[in-house]
Formats: structure tokens, sequence, C-alpha cells
């Protein structure tokens, strides 16, 4: 299950998930603008249509019409509704692991880089709520050599964590009974973030982030 | 995004995630059997179906295949296949609403509430993986008013959480920045060990409820 929650904002009820199903369209692009562009808005109209109707129930027809593009000339920007998907996703792992380099790069002191580490992975999933959504249902409908590519990268992203726990245990600041279990626990109520999170309730991105990152700490006894 | 672990036994790679896949099929049961174990034969057989392929992509041929019933004799059973989904989704909030009764009425002592709570979740997400999946990504096909249904007992749900860590604080017996965050981290730590446990792995169902109930003591440093 998911836990539906009040909204952070203390309103009863729903939470701003049914927002992300409720916007799967955008306004047309011109003909004109640059093909990177191009191919980015055809992506995030991609992105809220797998969001909005699942990825098999989306077609390229569907997102051809999201930014205003009738019949095959989609095909001239992408070759497929499952390189979106991929990109979508390998994109995402991407940015995930760039951005942790980045946190623990910036200081030697391992709690520091622990709570820069959550900081960067909240900020994200507060962020990028659609990717979150969309990586999770849609992992299954990935091919290969594309799902080894995102569960490698997850992988990866997973074992920076344990590994950053594990030496701070060595180092006597982190105190866990499993670092498996710690680093799961601090990557899953990260994941957690996307699923209620909106702006304009109770705590912007930032505060989130802080909040969290003590939580981290907490966790690992530091 | 959902991070997929190395598996929790240490393998490297995959998380068993992909079995929830692969096993959509059950064996068909004798038409003499009881209508009630029919009727739960046919749920498992939907949840299966729904985990494996979608709710979207599943037909109520599917289900009647799955469980070795031909044609329109499954409508005997069953009305809809959404009537299903709204089965599974509010049999399980109401599993994990009337497993924290017991976990809070059994002792007046805050702390081991939360506790008691916290393993009491857990296990229900490590034995439910199914249903955790199904639940998070088939909530936008639940219509009303079972999806209003579904959304008012994950807020009971959440509530009872937010409450207990506010009495907690309350009584002197936590330490939180905010209730709200303490308890979705808690919450969504849990929800995560649908994605990633295995039977078999390093760690116990009890083992794992145990290391969670000390890891959401740690958060609201109880």
């Amino acid at each position: 299950m998911s836990v539906v929650r009040d909204g952070q904002d203390g309103r009863d009820g729903r939470d701003g998930r049914e927002d992300r199903y409720e916007r799967p369209h955008r306004p047309a692009r011109s003909e004109g603008e640059p093909a990177a562009d191009r191919r980015s808005g055809i992506r995030l109209a991609a992105l809220r249509l797998f969001a909005a109707q699942g990825y098999r129930s989306t077609t390229m027809t569907d997102i051809g019409a999201a930014v205003g593009i009738r019949g095959p000339s989609l095909y001239k920007h992408v070759a497929s509704k499952h390189e979106l998907l991929a990109e979508i996703m390998i994109g995402t792992m991407e940015q995930l692991i760039a951005d942790n380099i980045e946190a623990v790069g910036g200081t030697d002191d391992v709690r520091e880089q622990l709570r820069r580490s959550v900081e960067a992975h909240i900020r994200y999933h507060a962020r990028h709520r659609l990717e979150a959504f969309v990586g999770n249902r849609e992992i299954g409908n990935l091919e290969p050599p594309d799902q080894e590519r995102v569960l490698g990268r997850r992988s990866d992203y997973e074992r920076r964590y344990r590994e950053l726990i594990e030496r701070g245990a060595a180092e006597g600041a982190f105190e866990v009974r499993s670092a498996r279990i710690a680093s799961y626990s601090i990557l899953d109520m990260g994941i957690g973030v996307a699923s209620w999170f909106h702006e304009g309730g109770e705590f912007s991105v930032d505060q989130l982030a802080y909040q969290y990152g003590d939580i981290a700490l907490r966790i690992v006894n530091a």
C-alpha cells in the first residue's frame, strides 16, 4: 500500500497525488524551436502521459497530440515510446548519481556526506514526482538492455549509501545494526516523499531536505 | 524512482522484484470447493495478474483462465474486475488498521505502542508485497466511491501514527521537529520493504520487524 496523506498543509483527505493524474497536456510548441528543446518537450509530454494513463495505454499518437505534432512527423524526433521511457528512467538514475557524487565530494566528514546525500535525494524526489511515479510503476515495461541499465544504476546508487554508512560505522561516527537496512530505510523514506509532497504545503523543498537529513543522522545514531 | 536493491542476501543485481512479475498463474481449483474459498482463489489470481501485467491490461477472461473457469461462469462468483481491485485495496487498508489497533491496544507505554505498530506495519509489507505494489500502482484506476473508501482508510491509518507520535512528544517520551514528517518517514520506510524484501534473504520477517522498530524509535529520539 501507499499511504495517502492528509496533505502536509493540514487539509483533510487528499494529498495532491490526484493532481499528478490530471495534467497530461502541455501547450504545443512551434515548429521553429531547436531540436533539443523539441526533444525535451516530447519527453516531458510522454512523462506526463505515462504518469496519467500508464505506459501501455499511451500511444505515440497521444504523445504527438500533446506537443502538437500530427501523424508520422513525431518519428523524425523519436524512434518509439520505449525510447522515451528508457530515456526518462535512465536520466533519473544518472541525475541521482551525479547529485550524490557532488554531495559526497564536497566534504571529508562522513556525517556531513550523509546529510548532503540525503538532502539531494529528498530534493530530487520532491521536484521530480512524475519521474519517481513512472520509474516505480513501469520498470516491468522496460525491455533489455535498458531495463538492465536502469537496474544497474539503481544498484550503484544504493551501494553508494550502504558503503557510506559502512564507512561511518567503521570510523565510529555511526552505529547501526545493519548498514543495508539503514540505507534502505533512508532511501525509502525519501522515495516516499515523491508520493505525497506538493509545493505550497507546510514545508518548502529545502525545509523538507533539512528535516530528512536530520532524521537520517538519527537513523545511523550519528 | 524506486531503488532496486542488490538483494538483501548480498547477491548482486536483482532483488526478487522480478519474481513478482513472473508468477501470475496458480493451479486451478476443483468446482466442488466452498464458495468462500473459490472467491478468495479468484481474488488471489486477480491480484497476481494485476501485479504482473497491470489492472487495465487484465481481462476477466485472464482471471477465469488462471482459476480454471471458462466463459461467463466467472460472473457467478464476481461482478467485475473492478470489484476485485476494490476488494483487494480496501482489504489491505482494513487489515493494516486492524493490526495497528491491536498493536497500540496491548500496552499503555507510548514507546512500546510505536514499536509494535511499526513491527506490524513491516510484517504486513514483507508478507503482502503484491498488495502493496498493486495498491500503489492502481489507485488511479479505482472508481468512486471505492477510491474514496481507500483514501479515507489511508488517511485514518496515517493519522493513527501521527497522533501517536504527537502524544509521545507531549508526554516527553519522543522529540521530533514535525510529527507529520516523522510519521511519513516511518511509514514510507516500511512501505519500501514491500519493494525489495524476499523470503530466504539475510533477514527473516521478524528480524526485519525488530530492526525497523528500533529505527522508528531512533527517528522519534525515544
